[in-house]
């Protein structure tokens, strides 16, 4: 069943895809902007097609924004950087692509598919490669699953472009990252071309459907004055994110953020505001590389990746960037549990804590009693 | 009018070359070895097309080893990187080579053209876009005389390979680089495709044939007890490579050498061996990027890009490459003046001493008098 998009559903949809992409995949509101904007110029309806309406022998070319989010915000895409690297694969594939989708459910890239979509006047797939945001091209469920990246293309603003093939998808984010970063830290990619069938196999299915969800569950909180973790809690119990989780609030009280290896990364600390005068406030680190990777208060872990570890604000619940933290934000941070698809020993064994250098078995948090049990190493 | 070249010639053209190579373009024995290789697999002889015999309207596209010469001794080559990157370049083109030819006129470059019009059984036009070997993709007679260096293509030891296309040839340098650099430091590429009225236009013409008189006169030198320095000087005149001189004879007392970004850089110091035993022995300095920059003594130049700094053995005049440099080694080094088509503005625009960052005006060693008079700012 197809999803049908209009203006009005766009700050929502930016909204949840911000939440999705806990804390990475560039700031929703530049996304936003470029989808408008596409919608204006081209009189064009946004329709999103349920993973199940795609013919199994149709080619589908996911597309996004590839780099550091900390330069998307300084460095304003054009808006057809992404579809110049569809366009450019189809010519190298010698086959039209029936819709393009996205690699990744969070922030600027739940949006380049659709401003894709748009100017090329095909749909969007209603799924996406990562069921959240992931820093790296290998973190893909369609790798995962089995699926070459390459042939891909690479693109930037002054439309130099690059038409990558590796012998496989590690080579390929690593070409493709020195590319990025060359390109002037963001870039636009075409990659995992693939047919129906192994998009139903590999993808993440409804992911824009959810994000929309949540953006629109944070809006009725505030417009009816309910509590909003717990509506959003409430909203996403019916979703196959569930259970979601508030796990700590308090205030920003030290941010440690660089650009590396193309790559945003760093720390943030956040402390307890309740806490009485005579006891020690505790204190929530969270470390990222363009996502929140892993959350822990006195050495525990309360919640690791792939489940969503989101920064939200404490009164509105917005989510807030990996490049918009700040000292002195007043935050509730947010667990939240991920479809099984995420969570296989395939998946784990490229997304998991061990991957990102972490010493410590997978908890979900669907497992996981209120403070969790594991302790790194 | 062609030339034919035997076994028996290659050790003569790879010493050319390396001379050449002014210290840069990478080991020629590697090089050798490749061509004697495809020599006996393919059972094909080798035509050096002479640059006039080219079709106007053929293609030809030239070929060549990017990277650190550093590396290039230490991650051999299987032999079809190139031709796959021109193979891959013609798909992309929708046209077959009619010719390939070196890019530039040093060291393992001078080489794989012969390996590629082997392999691929097709003839390598006697010209190159250099005159002698440079660091970048820029630093060529054709991006000088207005040739598209893209579309490209770029392939390693894996077949991971990239097709650039990009707004200028320095963009083309910049992203190629990073993906030799990523590719393990050494790649193969396919660039500035042309026709063969623009290879007339733009080459430095007949390039191959003085490496193989330079090879030969080193080694006729050799067999009949002739100065090689006199004898080379004399080969020389008789080309558009002239004049040649000695200008400083010496044993090496240091090599400061760094690979970095891509490049060998570093200095090598020489003291002059026959200083009276009072006197305070002089000393020569060469600076280089891969290759030979600028050749200075006492604060004096004596010779300096885009003319030939040689380091030669002093003994046998055998060319040191750049990552052959040690401590102790005797040598003779030896500037050449070069072709007219390497002089013009536009050319010391691209190649010229300050483009390199020294604060001088080129003055050719036609020009100068034994010892220079620039002295640097």
């Amino acid at each position: 069943m197809s999803l049908h998009l209009t203006k009005d559903d766009l700050p929502d949809l930016a909204r949840g895809a911000a939440f999705l992409g806990t804390g990475g995949g560039g700031n929703p509101y530049v996304g936003r902007l470029m989808v408008e904007r596409a919608m204006d110029e081209t009189g064009r309806q946004l329709e999103l097609l349920d993973v199940n309406d795609v013919p199994d022998d149709a080619l589908v070319i996911p597309t996004a924004m590839m780099g550091a989010p900390t330069c998307i915000v300084e460095k304003l895409p054009q808006g057809l950087e992404a579809a110049s690297s569809l366009r450019r694969l189809e010519r190298h594939l010698g086959k039209e692509a029936f819709a393009t989708m996205p690699i990744e459910a969070g922030g600027v890239n739940s949006m380049i598919p659709l401003v894709v979509g748009l100017r090329l006047g095909i749909p969007i797939v209603d799924a996406d490669g990562m069921g959240r945001a992931f820093p790296e091209l290998f973190h893909e469920t369609f790798h995962i699953y089995g699926v070459s990246g390459t042939p891909m293309v690479i693109t930037n603003d002054h439309d130099d472009q690059a038409l990558v093939d590796t012998h496989d998808n590690y080579m390929m984010e690593w070409l493709a990252r020195g590319l990025a970063i060359r390109m002037g830290g963001v870039a636009y990619i075409a990659e995992y071309p693939m047919d129906g069938r192994t998009v139903k196999r590999t993808s993440v299915a409804g992911t824009l459907g959810v994000g929309l969800k949540i953006g629109r569950a944070i809006r009725e909180a505030r417009e009816h004055h309910l509590d909003p973790f717990d509506h959003l809690a409430a909203t996403l119990a019916k979703t196959s994110y569930s259970p979601a989780r508030v796990i700590f609030t308090g205030k920003i009280v030290e941010v440690f953020r660089r650009t590396s290896e193309g790559f945003a990364k760093g720390t943030v600390r956040i402390q307890e505001l309740s806490a009485s005068p005579a006891a020690e406030p505790r204190l929530l680190e969270i470390q990222f590389q363009n996502e929140n990777l892993i959350a822990r208060a006195n050495g525990y872990v309360l919640a690791v990746v792939p489940d969503l570890i989101c920064i939200l604000d404490a009164e509105t619940a917005e989510p807030i960037t990996t490049e918009e933290l700040r000292y002195g934000q007043r935050v509730t941070v947010m667990a939240v549990a991920v479809p099984p698809i995420m969570c296989t020993p395939e998946a784990l064994e490229i997304w998991g804590p061990r991957h990102f250098g972490f010493d410590i078995d997978f908890t979900s948090i669907a497992q996981a009693s209120d403070v969790a049990e594991e302790r790194t190493a």
